[in-house]
């Protein structure tokens, strides 16, 4: 620690949130058979000390339903403002939980929905405090921590029956063998991505063979369609598809839960003649024994089942790894409550031997997540063999430090911090509903104005 | 229907959201080893046709985060009003899922947590609604609806590898026999309730032992202890409740999700002489796989898992029933997405062949649940046989029509609705964080006043 870090300059003295929504759904971008028409958005939470330094973080939302966790955000705050930074980190894993059972607020949630998400766009400002204030990307000062730093921001509690915080200290100490040959690997080679941007719903045969020839030369190798809406349509876009990339790509699907159990195993018997790696979402994201269903049945035909994106938590994580109900596990960096609980869903995925490809996309993810699959490259897997980040190339530009994808794959982040820091500008433009874009959009007649509703 | 129910008559032109916070922290009533210090409060909901009719609904929370349930119910009001009662009554499960699905609300859920609070509120309201303008307690509009009308209210999604529409039509049509005579043995006799009076974490020797002989003296004889904070202090008390109900009466426990899943097999096995029926909420809400190893190993004991007062939504009910995780299921009446949601969990568990125990206390739980379980009694399980719902004496002053409880049995409501209309007085004397009493506490002292946080 600096000479400037006293605990009083350290102390945090204001949290901020703020509702930013941009207009996504204009375009259909994003939209698939369960959310239609989405505005990309977040919540984003500021946190000052009082020296002045700031950390930045967010939770994904599809516009109508942030001002909720806005709310939420604001329940909590009064149990950030006055603690001091170093003090937190300290004991993360019980700072953490002091956030998520909180006595009277955990019966509201407790840790999933509105209320996790608050705590996960809070947190995630914490890491990039943290980051900041020790001048490293998160993805470093995960890698430079011992294994019993690290460990200590874990909250166990629900999870000791497939792990417990004595075994995770020990698998990162048996990892730690050549962690300093891959990051820097990491930074010339980077981490692989796919994209998801050939086939979202609502595009036309031409955008599809378009984009898929654009990310082919953009050197993609693994590409990701929506399905679910319509089997005909699926399999005319699927043909479209594969007749563009060839066979020796890989291709999974995506059906965002439209699916019963049994409708999942009949649809995807009809596109198997695809070659298709993974379904993601093939039913309600909260039916673990319905999603191992699936995967048995879909096993012979070589399809996995990948899910992750809206698990709510880790005692869920937990058993869709304990049930054999995930083969690919998508993490979500803006779900769940924030980068202390992932963690602690890459070392269950490690011990059960499930390999981590994780969600992103929407506002922030794709910047997030980058830094935790790269720590899990560097400290706990040690490989990137299967395993990929998903990349949609929208909202970057929002950014200050916005993530970097070459010849189709993650650059590692220099920057100190999470890379979470919206533009000025961005938050000039797009809070909702007093941004200057909004006003403009209410003019035009593209928005009704929410302020006159009641 | 009558003459003056016409479209425009029936429209809803108003819903309204109140937090109402009752103090019952001062008391430490209530008090479990997760929630210390609840202070029993709702949201609650009123909506107003054109013509005036009025119907009252709530979910229950424990004082802070009401407020973001209450910022949830007015993000989906506008679903509501300009809707006309009848034609929502017509498909009831289509509007149900057109508010828990809502396009981009659906991803800060889904269905869980804060937005199904919140759907739960408003949908017990419609029912409400329904029944005075039928003029008929909420259980007597249920029994009377055709198996078709019943069915018609409820979401199938997810659920079809258990049960179906046409399953369900077939079960209530079969269960009708009877009904008649089960409705007049209702009147006569009510139905059998249980007291978790007499032990909450907090209660001195001699406040359990006088409400053990007074809860025996009104003729119970199932009582409920909260355990799992100190197992020394466990044992201490269960000896003395034991000594003071003896051993024919059923004694059951509450852990309140305090204990990871080997802790909960090792603490009950301790407990087991006592003669346990139930642990109830032995981990986490969340963990069906985790409740189900429990229930395993706790089965030669004599010992059943109950739990689902937390348990979110009929997806996550449907996974317990399937594991074997629950030999009582506890539905909570303010829980999950209202009426229509809770009946499809009923006929999941009578398909399966699980008892259904009903969770009550908070506030307005007892005053729901009974029309729902005397529903159960007359149209699906036919029998009141090892059936109990919960009774906490508490709060029910605070309604204009309030649960009465005679000999130890709920009485049949007889008046219309679903006795979830508050008392003008209490609403005046409760709403957050302005009413009477409020204000009174912050001069004493005994509440600080959250509108000064800021």
């Amino acid at each position: 620690m600096s000479g400037t870090m006293t605990t009083e300059n350290l102390r945090i003295v204001s949290l901020d949130v703020k509702d930013i929504r941009f207009p996504t759904s204009l375009g259909a971008h994003g939209s698939d058979a369960m959310h239609t028409d989405p505005d990309y958005s977040c919540a984003y939470v500021t946190v000052k000390t009082a020296k002045g330094d700031e950390g930045h973080g967010l939770t994904f939302t599809c516009g109508r339903g942030t001002e909720i966790v806005v709310a939420a955000v604001k329940s909590l705050r009064n149990m950030v403002i006055g603690q001091t930074a170093f003090e937190i980190f300290k004991d993360f894993a019980g700072f953490w939980r002091s956030l998520t059972s909180e006595t009277q607020i955990r019966w509201v949630g407790p840790e999933k929905g509105v209320t996790h998400l608050a705590v996960a766009a809070i947190v995630n400002s914490l890491w990039d405090l943290w980051a900041k204030l020790l001048n490293k990307p998160v993805w470093l000062l995960l890698a430079d921590l011992e294994p019993e730093q690290l460990v200590s921001t874990i909250d166990f509690r629900y999870i000791t029956d497939v792990i417990t915080k004595e075994e995770a200290i020990e698998i990162l100490k048996k990892a730690r063998e050549g962690k300093e040959e891959r990051i820097q690997d990491l930074f010339v080679h980077g981490y692989p991505a796919y994209t998801t941007q050939v086939g979202w719903l609502g595009y036309s045969n031409e955008q599809i063979i378009e984009l898929c020839q654009r990310y082919l030369d953009l050197g993609f190798t693994f590409f990701k369609l929506k399905v679910g809406n319509d089997l005909k349509d699926d399999i005319r876009r699927l043909e479209l598809v594969r007749n563009t990339i060839g066979w020796d790509n890989t291709l999974a699907v995506d059906a965002n839960q439209v699916w019963e159990v049994n409708e999942a195993i009949e649809w995807m018997k009809e596109l198997a003649r695809f070659k298709i790696t993974w379904i993601e979402e093939p039913t309600s994201p909260d039916d673990i024994l319905g999603h191992a269903t699936i995967a048995k049945a879909l096993k012979p035909l070589g399809i996995g089942v990948a899910t992750g994106e809206m698990c709510c938590n880790r005692v869920m994580f937990k058993q869709f790894l304990q049930a054999d109900a995930m083969q690919y596990c998508q993490i979500d960096s803006a779900r769940i409550g924030g980068i202390n609980e992932i963690l602690s869903v890459y070392l269950m995925a490690h011990k059960l031997g499930v390999k981590i490809c994780p969600h992103a996309g929407g506002i922030g993810l794709c910047e997030m997540v980058q830094h935790l699959q790269m720590w899990d490259y560097i400290c706990l897997s040690g490989t990137r063999e299967g395993r990929v980040i998903e990349y949609v190339d929208q909202q970057h530009d929002q950014f200050v430090n916005p993530t970097i994808v070459d010849k189709a794959c993650y650059q590692a982040p220099r920057v100190a911090g999470y890379n979470t820091t919206l533009k000025q500008e961005a938050i000039e433009k797009y809070e909702y509903p007093n941004g200057s874009e909004w006003e403009s959009m209410y003019q035009k007649g593209l928005f009704h104005d929410p302020r006159k509703l009641y």
